[in-house]
C-alpha cells in the first residue's frame, strides 16, 4: 500500500445507535457522535454533503461541484473533513477523488435522533 | 410582503425534512439545519441533550444534572444554546428552568439523515 492511498473506513463502524430518548449517551459515544454532528454543523459543508448524498449514482467529486460559492480547494477541504468524521468514504480514480455517503454511519446518526422509537 | 421582511419560523415549523439523498439542500435550509447540527457538535452539549431526552417525564432542569464534569453555569449555558437552536423548549417554574426536547425539530433532523427513505 503506497502512502498516497487513502484510509479505508470499516463500513460497519457505527459507534452507537440507540435513540437518545432511550438511554443517556456515554462519555465515549458522545465524543464520537458529537464529531459527526459537528461535521454537518457548517452550512457549506452540509450543502456539500447533500450534493454527494443526492448525486446521480450516489457519488461526486470536486470536479462535479461548482456552485457552492467557495473555491475548489475549500470544497476539497470540507469533503475531507466529512470523510475524516466518517460520513463519507472516498476512492481515488485517476485525477479525482470520488466521495460517497457512508450509509451505516449516517443511519447511526439518524437512529440516535429517532426519539419515538 | 416587503423585501426586508424576514421569514417567520413557527414554533412547530421544521424548515425541511426531505432526506438529503432525495434532493439537494437549499442555501437557506442549509443555514438553518447546520445550526441545529452544530448545537449537537459538542460532546458535553450532546450528553446534556441526551440527559434531557432520556429524563423521566421527558424534562430536566439544571438542578437535575450534576455529573457531566462542568459547572452549573456551564450546564445552563449549553442548555440555553440547545434551546436557541430550537432543539429544546424551556419553561420557568419557580427557581428553575425546565427543558424538554422539541420533538418535531429533532424529527426533522432525523428525517434529513434518513437516506433510505
Amino acid at each position: 500500500m503506497s502512502n498516497l492511498e487513502l484510509p479505508v473506513l470499516e463500513p460497519e463502524a457505527v459507534p452507537c445507535c440507540a435513540p437518545l430518548s432511550s438511554a443517556e449517551l456515554s462519555v465515549g459515544d458522545s465524543v464520537t457522535m458529537a464529531a459527526m454532528f459537528k461535521a454537518l454543523g457548517d452550512p457549506v459543508r452540509l450543502r456539500l454533503f447533500s450534493k454527494v448524498a443526492s448525486a446521480e449514482g450516489g457519488e461526486a467529486c470536486v470536479c462535479d461541484i461548482q456552485d457552492v460559492g467557495v473555491s475548489q480547494p475549500t470544497v476539497s477541504h470540507h469533503l475531507k473533513k466529512l470523510r475524516e468524521a466518517g460520513l463519507l468514504t472516498s476512492e481515488r480514480r485517476g485525477t479525482w477523488v470520488y466521495y460517497r455517503v457512508a450509509p451505516s454511519v449516517v443511519a447511526g446518526m439518524a437512529a440516535l435522533l429517532d426519539l419515538d422509537r
